[in-house]
């Protein structure tokens, strides 16, 4: 299993319409891609850090994951909406660890 | 939901059993702590970021997890392995996102 996520801060005013029509069509363009699983839309709620939001989803296998990032669907989205709505992000890849020997 | 969850690099050596010991107690000590669902112990894979693992947990409410933070068992665990062990660390809480009027 492979947990693919970002966290963000838009340039939207927060809680804006233009905030929440990124977010929703973030779910409708990424959600059915194929080898999705467990999408989820958060926001980031810890005082720590300045980032706002957050997208998750899950991959069965890093073949999975890479044939999203390269499907037409998700580049388009990162074109057309990405790049000129996100003013930070961070990208976080997470693996279950198992303990050597274990 | 709240998702609390933190990304860190251990002053350790990638696998090496100082490491694994780490995160064998992390998982010892808080686990059990009340209130605690979906503890998971991750290793970071992306490579944007120099982050190498990462502890998530799920609580059902803020106070489960303000309880969590203050919980003797947690403290303990921070100040005798956390503070001394850990480089450097992102804390990310996450809730869903409900979309305006949903």
């Amino acid at each position: 299993m492979i947990r693919h996520t970002v966290v963000f801060r838009l340039r939207h005013e927060p809680g804006s319409p233009a905030e929440a029509d990124f977010l929703r069509t973030a779910r409708a363009r990424l959600e059915g891609i194929p080898g999705v699983a467990r999408f989820e839309v958060l926001c980031q709620t810890g005082s720590q850090s300045g980032y706002r939001h957050s997208l998750s989803m899950e991959f069965a296998s890093a073949d999975a994951c890479t044939a999203y990032n390269v499907h037409p669907d998700h580049t388009a989205f990162v074109r057309d909406r990405w790049i000129p709505e996100v003013e930070e992000f961070l990208e976080l890849d997470f693996e279950p660890y198992a303990e050597p020997g274990a």
